[in-house]
């Protein structure tokens, strides 16, 4: 590190040394390069900070990257198992497609960092170039900020998440084609779009709009996209009877949908915790750790709220309910995990668990079938959270939330219905009823998730 | 970092300049300012130090987190498959719970810092409150340790294992809500005392007894806790026969239960390696990276010990006993992962294993049901590894940990036992045999783990 | 951190201020410690670059040793259930002996430090020893890299790495105890010789050869002492018809073969990026991101190329195919995850993908039974990102890297190939056809992996 620093220093030395020695004319000569020891020094504290930065977006980058893994389980374990291996590889596919379109399109989109198509509304159109190889100093893109590919990596994996909120919500159903091509829009144009409203530094944080990580521009988000989704594909067949009667359609392996709900509690550590953006100070790496410590009792206050409502509600708890109560939890602490006391974090996340066992139901008497309850759990508890940032934070308005709020689920809503609309009409995006009887596994993929297993 | 940095060093450069061109007078006052940027060089290093330190914790903290899911995967897929949703939801439940109990509670019973109510033996009584947002210097609670949110993040792991440990333990035939009221009381009160003793700077920690990580403290800990509630409770419907009869009942999903393990090692890294507390000298980072290798070989000796014992003892390998030797292992190494060479670190994990196979048979004679094998691999192998201590490390003295051993499985046991014993006349801890023929996932819970696979 | 800066400072302070004050002598024996005061700055800055890079290490110790949780997912889910158990055994086993093997042997072996038996070719013989407890910086071992006991974790993963790609392909008919002596001769021999040529300064390293994280060096050289041990245990009982008909054996458990592929490519962030070796810089942090990056995007392309062709080729895409396409794309980019472009990433990626699709029906052409498709996934793709080096790097030459992937391949393929035929001779390697038939978790381990689940 600094190489510079080992032969400025020993100037400043010199300056320090030749006087003692009567020898005034090279000490004067030698003085002047004493400055720049001064900015040596200041250029390790430099140094550390953007290190300190761009590992807290590495760590972040590989701990939301998990959380794909932990979607897809979720949902795989939440389907039937003749649509498992389907679930599982839409999920596969949707990360990678994600990534694709983030880089060629979807970064700059979102960061324009000045180079607005249309100023705070509409980002720089470019695929994303980062630091070259070996970078040094003087091209570093931001110094007081982190390596464009650490940026790079955490970010990508917040937009990956928009799709697979949408993949759960749309499972057992939805033609895995046109819902790749759904993913490729949507990660690449319409939730950047979006997301460079806030966190481009567009129109909506000019607004005074605050959602830390993202209970709307993330999580809302993919819920309305979602919501979209479920509208124009239609509930699974049998799902909903003419009678009103609604069909339970239980998840084929809770075990596994256990774990991933897990694997997103782990992620979300970095989830959260990245979007303090900086690692180097003493004040940010204590305000990371009371985000973590705020995430994870919101987690509890979600999970326990729904355990003992279900409970209460229904006699008996549910498992899949404190799954998604774990969730909500999440979801509604992401909006602003730093503000909040401890106490405040266990009721933030309890309320949004609260949410789900109520809106739940809710969705089936609407006919909305979204499978894994992904709706309540991102697009209820991230608008809970949303508003909720306003107990904690002086600096958000409840105006200013709800503008937020209502441009963000509005636009991912139309946005995405509008690019469903035309799959739709284009491709088809449903499996017919006769294939969803059979299952999505042996029709469109001619394999078995549990070859051995079956009944 | 440091803004003041930037501040004070321009003095002190004066103070090296100006004396060299002759302007004594002027040189003289800056050179007051001189000591004052050494200060803040010295600051720079005390900030790396505090951001170094508190990382580790976060780092550890996201580790033992997932040591939960760990814990579920291995204790669901240990049950059959007519209890394994409602395992999932003990282990959802129980660590949420240890989550607000430790909040509103454990930590500062735990950590009193010198607000004893009764000095070395009863910690303080209050809510943990974290470091304010953007803490400054000054504010920070202990600026050579780490932040305080760090701190509560990793120790709450620690606390929450606890209750994990018990949860396989007592599998199958607990009921769910008199568990989780024994969990609060666990992970609340009775831990917390219990290891303040240690770590809180109490009188063990005084009498120089040893646990660097928690092999009695934890683990221990945990297994004294599992061994009250299996006598409490009693054994499965069906477990122990009239004549003696041992009847297994296998795991319904050991590729689960290996994953669990798996989970659970990994997690370990941070588990032990966090516990070194700090990471920002050379000799910590150093110390952390022994600890990281010491644990893995620990695992592995446990592991092959396992392997080879059951082979030799009844002609065919045993998975679960693989697993639990690899388990047994990193139990046996946890109190003690700094000082062993490489090389004694795979005998004490391999005695480990040896103790878990040789002992899990004894639990069956003596009638004492522990699902997972819980007791001997966090109790008989954490008290090895408590003894163990002595081997490696000169500052211990197997008196002390003797001393220690009795004391806490002595605390834990009879603390967790009247616990038991007041849960069951009030509420009832055992599912009928009726229901635990049935299973109680459709019995507590109308649902099922795997609702299509069943025979 | 570096108690002594505090008391060099403070002389070099007085250095500033005595002359100021008149004090010519005092000031000039002062002045003299002046340079130890630089020497104590320049030492913060080598212990944080040790500190920082023993870190990556020590992250990417544990990110990869997770892999070893999802070889073993992968594999246990690509295989029929009656074997599933022993699969998971195996994994267990063999990650576990490869630790004591590295640590007996392996290590120094593999990085010899000048200290070789036959200079460039043969490693030293010594088992690992780390720093001492505590270690101060006069005994640090290479104060410019990183701890021991982070590197020895670190390049221990890598090392079990190669054996859980055999395990997946040997799978099903390969008895455990032969599998698990040939695993210590890989791990603690075979492996460590080869990869010294290259990563320990040995002769390939000299030639020129370049191979970042190990596409060949790791991935390859598993693969070929995979189509080693295939062809000297032969293909599983009812594989390969005499009339040519090849019988698919599908996967028992894909929901967890694509979750082991999901921690593999979380892991990979650890493999790649920690073969950076330094993050103590502002160019070695960014290019970590780099890698990050280029890492997650070749995996992109593997899956999505993998998907895409499948689908053209039979019509329905195949999950298996892609996640082995996934897997190819990690396996492709890791003999050069820095140096290329994002874009670049993608297409060296999706070639692995391609090369995966088109090479699987090869391998059952020639009759070679590779049950998870590790010798294309890991062999095919690895020559591929080893060649695909000079694509990006114009420090390689394809005559250096086709010398190296030649001795690699054909070294690893003919120790391999004797080592398995010697235990072939003393032990057996292949379990009968009839427990082929019943299922080794019955015949070898008298267990089932899910006795409840059978049809």
């Amino acid at each position: 590190m600094l190489m510079q620093l080992k032969k400025i220093l020993p100037l400043a030395a010199l300056a320090v040394a030749l006087p003692t020695l009567g020898m005034a004319q090279e000490a004067e000569a030698v003085a002047d390069a004493a400055p720049d020891a001064l900015e040596a020094v200041t250029a390790l504290n430099t140094e550390m900070v953007f290190i300190m930065n761009s590992l807290l977006f590495l760590i972040g980058g590989f701990l939301v990257f998990f959380m794909a893994a932990g979607f897809c389980m979720l949902e795989t374990g939440l389907v039937r198992s003749k649509n498992a291996a389907m679930q599982a590889t839409k999920n596969v596919a949707l990360f990678s497609l994600a990534g694709i379109a983030y880089f060629l399109v979807g970064f700059n989109l979102m960061y324009p960092l000045g180079d607005w198509v249309i100023e705070g509304w509409l980002g720089g159109v470019a695929p994303t170039v980062l630091e070259p190889v070996g970078v040094e100093l003087a091209d570093v893109d931001d110094i007081e900020y982190a390596s464009i590919g650490s940026d790079f990596i955490f970010q990508l994996m917040f937009c990956a998440a928009t799709a697979s909120i949408v993949s759960g919500a749309v499972a057992e159903r939805v033609k895995l084609f046109p819902f790749l091509v759904f993913v490729v829009v949507l990660t690449g144009i319409i939730y950047p779009i979006q997301a460079s409203w806030s966190w481009g530094e567009g129109f909506l944080d000019e607004l005074g709009f605050l959602d830390f990580a993202g209970s709307s521009i993330v999580h809302g988000a993919g819920a309305a996209a979602a919501l979209a989704g479920c509208l124009v594909i239609g509930s699974r067949y049998g799902k909903y009877g003419k009678d009103g009667k609604v069909t339970v359609m239980p998840g084929s392996n809770l075990p596994l949908a256990t774990l991933g709900m897990f694997i997103l509690w782990f992620g979300w550590f970095g989830f959260n915790g990245g979007s303090q953006l900086a690692m180097g100070t003493i004040a940010d790496v204590a305000d990371v750790s009371r985000i973590f410590s705020n995430t994870n009792l919101a987690a509890s206050g979600g999970a326990v709220a729904a355990l003992i409502l279900t409970t209460i509600l229904y006699k008996k708890p549910d498992l899949t309910m404190v799954l998604n109560g774990a969730l909500a939890g999440l979801v509604s602490i992401t909006a602003e995990p730093l503000t909040p006391g401890l106490g405040m974090a266990v009721l933030i996340g309890a309320v949004g668990g609260v949410i789900v066992v109520l809106t739940v139901p809710l969705l089936d008497k609407l006919k909305i079938d979204d499978v894994v309850g992904a709706i309540p759990v991102h697009g209820f508890a991230g608008i809970w959270g949303t508003l909720a940032v306003v107990l904690t934070n002086p600096d958000a308005t409840i105006g200013a939330q709800l503008v937020g709020i209502v441009l963000i689920f509005g636009f991912m809503f139309v946005a995405s219905l509008v690019v469903w609309l035309i799959i739709k009409a284009v491709m088809g995006v449903r499996v017919s009823d006769e294939d969803q009887v059979t299952g999505l596994d042996k029709t469109d993929m001619g394999m078995e998730a549990y070859p051995e297993f079956k009944n």
